[in-house]
């Protein structure tokens, strides 16, 4: 398995809030991992709104350092928010950061999603569309399990530790099957 | 005719970079603009990226100042760019800050969308995604005619102005088409 | 209100089995309409498999009965179940019969959507695939609000009959908003 | 390479007319697909308009015929025209038949896709709506290269050959990609 050497995984959390159930849910992710994990959560509140004359100058320092750590990674994992039935704009920002030439940092990496929501039906509209953006980025997403967090404020706790005991077992399930989806392709 | 006055449109550019394709049409549907509508371009550049801790300590002034014109107008005219086969960044930024409760901008509005593209599909995933968002605003979005400006590098000039004839002349009748929905839904 | 006429509604139920949530979906819908509608359920499993050679030779009697029951309507309510995350076959075909030129009978028609799964998300998916196609279909979707009817099983008896007193109760607002959606685009 | 065997790939082409540029272009990768491929077109036309109570009694002979040489085959390349923005009901009739439990015949396969359409955009709308539907079907769909085949009367002759020299091109590279892709996800 990779020499020993843990896969590490870039955690994208498209929320900025500081109570963001998304960023909570990567936070149970990185606590759930399976050993041959090693998920971190990189920011993106310190990326400039994306203006094409920026980037023709020079990438920023914190848009170079973000490139940077997704190029490092051995994938991927999203957790988004659904804002007007997609991902949210901190999200759409990274991405498009993200993607551009040369050597667009996210192109051939394993990726997997989940998304929380306050509402039931957990961000589904996000995934989707966020499915079409990853196409762009020539990530390889898996298809299956797939993880819609709704209801979130009844499964995190004040301190945005997930206690939903199905859900953690559901999730710790997800991680496993996203090492053995990473591990696949880097055969 | 609404009692003489000019219907107000809101023209929201997707791109902020200065030589923008999309800024560049709606400036086109500005000189094109039937007499009955006013366009008028409504900046984004200047909105910071969308966190919920800024908006529940209040609007900062230019978050409001754009969610005011946007209440003022009488329709929406958006001119977005694809990146990532979904609407740009700094629109996506836009939509979520003018979504939200109460008294959320958008709903309601008649809206009708323009994208432009130096690649030959002009842009129609952006526009289908961005169908999806104009849901959640509760926008009603046009129908047809639909405009799909691909390999936009060969119909403006080097000046930015809209050259290519048959594209003036779709554009014109577009606007047309808009103003009619603009009226049949303010009945 | 519409010189007294009752305004005729089109049901368009997505799945052929006899047992369908969505059929029963629509037959809750006609229990429950305010007193202005009149919907009648459309049949779709009588219709070929869509195959354009048979189109230019002439609608074939079913197709063009089917045609002809969407261009007298004055409105219509789909109901779907979702399949692979899009509308179902049956619903795709009827679609694909009635949008042809000349004379497309849902052109310009209100419309509003509703639809049902055994699986909690309701239909979600299927519901913004077919949002994508009333467009094509040149079809007025009602935004909001909006239905989706997870765990079906739960909420219809063995009868099928609508039980769930939440749910009645939603959908009885979600035909009234309908009927006024509807007479609004007729003004 | 897969012990010298040719990889199997099950060509699905969306439209039933004779005349059919989706049929035409598969016909055209036969022609040019490079020798570790072994391309075959599997009909869609028998199929009868998905029913689950049908299913319930046992899959009739052409479904059974059918999923049966998906589940023989290495790969799935599929051609879809697009009507009303979205895949055409016999594909979409087909890939609910291919998705039914147990043994889903499409799941785990590599897969493709290519659209063809009169129109200039090529199918892009049926392209991205299917991509969602292979998630579901549990598919790994190629990112990237991608084929619109616009303007489709143009590039095909009149005894349907593909006679655009730019595209042949494309395509051969297209299926020398999808090629390597297979093998890439057998090992």
């Amino acid at each position: 398995m990779n020499g020993g050497k843990k896969l590490k995984v870039a955690g994208i959390a498209g929320s900025l809030r500081q109570g963001s159930f998304n960023r909570a849910a990567l936070q149970a992710a990185i606590e759930l991992q399976p050993p041959e994990l090693d998920i971190e959560i990189v920011e993106l509140g310190q990326l400039p709104l994306y203006n094409d004359d920026i980037r023709v100058e020079g990438y920023p320092p914190p848009v170079h350092a973000y490139r940077e750590k997704i190029r490092a990674s051995d994938g991927v994992l999203f957790a988004t928010p659904e804002f007007n039935y997609s991902v949210s704009a901190p999200l759409k920002n990274a991405i498009d950061w993200g993607s551009r030439i040369p050597d667009p940092p996210y192109a051939g990496k394993p990726a997997a999603m989940i998304s929380a929501s306050v509402a039931p039906l957990g961000g589904v509209r996000a995934q989707y569309h966020l499915r079409h953006m990853c196409v762009s980025l020539n990530c390889f997403v898996m298809n299956t399990p797939q993880i819609y967090i709704g209801d979130a404020a009844k499964k995190f706790d004040s301190s945005l530790k997930l206690t939903d005991a199905a859900l953690r077992a559901e999730l710790a399930k997800f991680l496993a099957a996203f090492r053995d989806y990473i591990l696949r392709l880097q055969r």
